[in-house]
């Protein structure tokens, strides 16, 4: 099986690294909820953004959440249906996340995640002010539990009697891109881009 | 607020038919467990592949479940970090799902769940066979309750005092592209990319 466990701490990091959107189950009344939210991450604490999460879901986050942030990396074509598969990248967190109420803590956390989805961005755009901090919701949570999974490479049946069929068998390759900035249609045309989203 | 609730049966549809990867929640002893698996959608249930979860998983999908699909499309960037954003679609969907038993629905599942991630594939590939579609776990939930939200568009600080800022504000559009396919390595190389496969 090309399916594995990782348990290397670089692993983790690479999956978190890899991207800006998770989402994060909790349990509501006994049923669970799973609701995408942007993160951030540094070496021991993801910082998840909770406004878009609302308050029913940030009072369940009082208790143990389970985060999963996955990549899906291509389609594994096999010979049979059977051994179809995906590669991917998956990170599974769970803790109990802190709200972060500390404003320098806050500013410290936007700060990550706002990095995290666009690199340059904090220092370019208005930071937040006080009443702003006050209407944010963030959460704290440590990676200590974290498990990752990974998949990569062909279909497992190249060596199977089906390999006999004749029929065509690899990965369809699957990628995140980044399009060209679109202005605000507001936007006056003689402000330019920043550098920092000139990408390629 | 251009986050927006959205109730017509083919937002729902859109969002399902946009893609092929899920979120499962579950509830595992009072723990929440979100993991990525594949998904295929007709026009009343949505057919979950259980093998990647596992039999804790499926056993914990005897109760109610959370399934949400989420497509990422861009990066909102405010001229505040306050109203910073995402652009997305997501669909939430809950029930208790159905273990699929019967052969027959089960085959006509998988080929619902093969054709949703490549089209023409099930017409390709070997099919099941018995012993294999028992080894095959899928489960099957309505989409009876389902709910969905979307955001588009531009910042929401066109019309705000920061907007005098004369900061760059827009949408980095992001989207996911098939790249061109891998064979297996010990594929021989008479053997031809099938025209479903041709993209572009």
């Amino acid at each position: 099986m090309r399916h594995k466990a990782r348990t290397a701490r670089a692993d983790l990091d690479q999956v978190l690294a890899a991207g800006f959107v998770c989402h994060l189950g909790v349990v509501v009344d006994g049923t669970p909820m799973v609701v995408p939210t942007l993160y951030g991450a540094t070496a021991d604490t993801l910082y998840l953004h909770g406004s878009v999460a609302g308050r029913s879901l940030l009072g369940a986050a009082a208790g143990t959440v389970c985060v999963t942030v996955t990549h899906v990396d291509g389609v594994v074509l096999a010979r049979s249906v059977f051994e179809h598969s995906a590669n991917y990248r998956s990170a599974m967190i769970y803790g109990v996340p802190r709200p972060v109420v500390d404003d320098e803590e806050k500013l410290a956390g936007l700060r990550v995640l706002t990095e995290q989805v666009v690199p340059g961005q904090w220092d370019y755009a208005r930071r937040p002010n006080r009443k702003e901090l006050a209407a944010t919701a963030l959460l704290a949570l440590s990676l200590e539990e974290a498990s990752v999974k990974v998949r990569t490479g062909p279909p497992d049946d190249g060596d199977s009697p089906d390999a006999e069929l004749g029929l065509w068998a690899g990965v369809l390759p699957l990628s995140t891109v980044w399009g060209t900035p679109v202005p605000d249609p507001v936007l006056p045309p003689d402000v330019p881009l920043p550098d920092h989203l000139r990408r390629g």
